[in-house]
């Protein structure tokens, strides 16, 4: 059900193709009253545009985009926000060549698979563009979660000489981003199935290539023992906080007032220069070879750094909201 | 919003606290037509039961529950199937003397954050004997699995001569369980926000003490080179399948038809015998020293084996079902 | 999806069959802080238990249920609530000399379509006493609304002579609930797909037997000019008001702060003593009869009457709560 | 949560304010493969077109709207399908003499109860407008319930000359649109709270300007007996069929193959050129008067007969999609 919605009471859903008319999300239960502008989401979006650096792909596509409805007067009505990006520029005829081949490391085999027909151009549903999206609706929670003094902040573990290296050679490498929102009350996140850090795990893990998430101590966690894993209370700055951080912000799926600190895990961009061995829609065994002009990102955990701020924000927001409902 | 329920189609809500009445478990949305009795319920919960390792706490609960709806002649009804395990065996009177203590580790703190007061006895609702009912749930999504030949295990890492040395230290550890699903079709889970990987790191991190997530080659995919991630298509036994698996079983959310692959990374137990610093309800600083004849489990991923393999088949079986209406 | 679950924030879901081993609920949801005991729910059930009245089936089920979880010391903890009433009177054999046969106005036929089979005892999920369910819950719901200010009470239209005459003829006749909510302030419920008439008119005709919902001038209206229908707004008890009440207490979907009024239909009984033409599984033509020593209730209306303040009650409550949510 | 979202498979989620960009719809959920064209939408589109009769309000918008995503050579791809019409012509300065009153019959006072402001042009999100994108949604669920033999039709019950009446008067009056749907196999909809007719009723009081909702029988039913009211099972063409239809379709939330008929009652126009009592926002007694230049239409239950259909459309795709589910 609604595997394009995201979230319960701030809920966002996204629609559109890479390379199709426009992309855009609508997002309903954002409460009435908010300051909003175009401009504050563009310049959200800017941060993910591609060609921002020189590792990530050239597309000039400038992302701007403009909230269609639920704004009045500048200010959020209670009625959906619809916030549309229309793809000016791409150019589709690259992807024939290569559209009877399966695509390894994408999804154009999976998408045949289940629904019998897939977009090939630029990936459509499957494309990264999509994560635009997701960042235009998370300048709108960080703006809540502002208000709230609640901040939230990213960053990769990249190294810029690897990466030259990598474009040189036509391949690709994985990566971390981390995630940490300070500022958080005590309280926020559902028990039980509603966990923050679950809900915080289906967000990551809802990005493209990602194959891992943890939080606080992480896998490092598996190997220590409890006494030097336990976080201790203690009194500080006049409110109870804890000594260490193991923990990453939440105990029992509800935070602690103590900065949530997770990681996600990015795999090698698929979209290399190097022949891989693979089949044609037809069965036929073969070897895909990246069309000539395609965009090649050495890494795609750089420009995943937005996304992941957008999703700790959608994550955030929903909690906070939520939280206005579990006492009488 | 429904913090204690997991799944869309096969649906289950959870109840009970660890030293209430009962627990139990209601699954709606189960298919009619499914043979269905107590015993293979109870079966799979002798799995989770304590006791059952030297190295799992004492509590001699049997677990043992019952059918209370669903199931007519045998066969399930389409009806929602609530089960039921009574809690027989338990004292909560140790739990008495630290009731006004912040449990580092544990849920107190944020409980009483959240809701202003806490069921202390056992843990209540955030004890882990809440995962008796997915496992409970679990069973019946597993012979749903096994009728369209998908089967699910998991395994954890565990070394039983440092368990031996642990229990002596009064220490515990953390571990890491691994889980496989075999049989999968292609075309599994869904785009964007109801990946499969994302709904399989959701169920995981709403397990009590868990640290991480991660599908196929996980963190390592970070430091891999994309020439080496990309996992070739070949075909093999008459049909399409990969010559390597680093993905762990899915593309872009959706299954490729190989083997799903993940990891999930437990925190030692925070309940050990050495004492940990903490403050008292009342803000003041003390010691937490766990009260004579708590239980003391050196490792909690030893327990959780079972429960990552019901919550994985409680995944797949609402991608199953979601699946039949995917085309036209 | 989850077709046994009913509301948002407040939700309910309920199992049981009436001949099985028990019915119950879980809420998930209510907020904690709230004082509960199992008196408080058994004196709501027992406003709908059967032999109340001469013209209400005689089943000599108590009715009385308990608390299995979710409160602690008096008070609910945030924790789902589960409420379970045992079954213990009931005699299935009636049962099994026409279970062969499609009863004319009942489930069966629809069921077995449906689901290939059918808990024929008593109706098993489809009968009337799934929605003591529903009153339990609403007792939880009433005591929430009760602390806003807000009170619910329904009444039926049924004269006791006709009743009287209709239990001589083996008949049955239809009837309507009228339900009054007072004391709800202005701004509740939610634009376009959920506005609180739609949840109103879904939860009413989601119980069995009826056939109509309306609000305010209802189908009246249909004939009415709209200078006659308009409610001019006046001051009244220094707030804004209107002189009559024909929206019966919402514009666009959200209250004014006048009372809620509506009205649900609900049919004649189908089980009467008098034969009604059907055919059998094996699709043979024959002719339907009552079995010796069945129910018969002339009126479904009448035990409907608490029914209907529950589901009234819990619209509201699930629309108090969304409310806090609403603005900035 | 998510009030502007409907249905559970087939889900649409409508944003856009009367005189705002533009107005739209996201469909999540349709199966992949149809076959979709703007022109099929824009067609069931015309129908609802103001301007079509004397008796309907004459902007001259041509309610002309694009697929911007979802749909590849031709069929829908599984991917959400976003189907936006722009607002072009509007003037919203006839609104700002009246912006400062409570409009009896209108949202605004509730709205503004409820968020603090409120979008007073055209009755922003309130408008009657949104319910083209209703339409637009119900174009692709009508396809898919051709494919499967399924019809949909509705009616209304005014007499025109009646109508010429009140358009010299400047009145307006309600009425009565009936619902057929033919084709439907037994065995649609789900038991308990997602029974059809409570789905459809909650779709149809969803509508603007809806008071009351019946299915079959309907309010008559209250005053029937049992012994005329029960539906005879028989054996025609072949089937099972009921000899009356007083159920209108349904026994127990579930089709019963029979013809879905179900009646909802729109009341009058609250825009009439007759001046009503009201409040200003300052709470000041004053008068109500329809500012010159603005539309009146006599009867909107007219305008609402392709609204209808495509409410009753979208219910009873997403129980056909739901349906695939129910066995094992």
């Amino acid at each position: 059900m609604a595997a394009n919605s995201f979230g319960t009471l701030f809920r966002i859903t996204t629609f559109g193709e890479s390379h199709g008319k426009a992309i855009g999300v609508v997002i309903d239960g954002c409460p009435a009253g908010l300051e909003l502008t175009d401009d504050e989401i563009n310049q959200e979006l800017a941060k993910r545009a591609p060609g921002k650096s020189p590792f990530t792909s050239p597309r000039k596509e400038p992302d701007i985009g403009e909230i269609i409805s639920g704004v009045f007067e500048g200010k959020t009505t209670g009625a959906p926000i619809c916030f549309i990006i229309p793809n000016k520029e791409y150019d589709s005829t690259k992807y024939e060549a290569t559209k009877e081949l399966l695509k390894p490391g994408h999804a154009n085999f999976t998408y045949i698979e289940k629904y019998g027909l897939f977009d090939y151009r630029g990936g459509g549903r499957a494309s990264a563009r999509e994560t635009a999206c997701r960042v235009a609706a998370g300048a709108v929670a960080k703006k809540i979660l502002a208000l709230n003094g609640i901040t939230v902040e990213a960053s990769h573990n990249l190294d810029e000489a690897l990466l030259e290296e990598l474009m040189r050679e036509g391949d690709s490498i994985g990566g971390v981003v981390e995630f940490v929102a300070t500022g958080v009350p005590a309280g926020l996140g559902d028990p039980v199935y509603e966990k923050l850090e679950a809900n915080l795990a289906a967000a990551m893990m809802s990005l493209p290539a990602t194959k891992g998430f943890e939080l606080g101590s992480g896998f490092r966690a598996a190997a220590m023992k409890g006494s030097s894993h336990n976080d201790a209370f203690i009194m500080q700055d006049g409110k109870v906080q804890t000594a260490t951080n193991n923990a990453g912000g939440t105990l029992a799926g509800i935070t602690t007032g103590m900065p949530i600190v997770g990681r996600v895990a990015f795999k090698p961009a698929s979209s290399i220069k190097k022949p891989v061995e693979t089949v044609s829609l037809a069965n036929e065994p073969t070897t895909f070879v990246l069309p000539e002009g395609s965009r090649h990102d050495p890494c795609v955990a750089i420009r995943a750094v937005p996304v992941v701020e957008a999703m700790t924000a959608l994550v955030l927001v929903d909690a906070l909201l939520m939280n206005r409902c579990c006492r009488l």
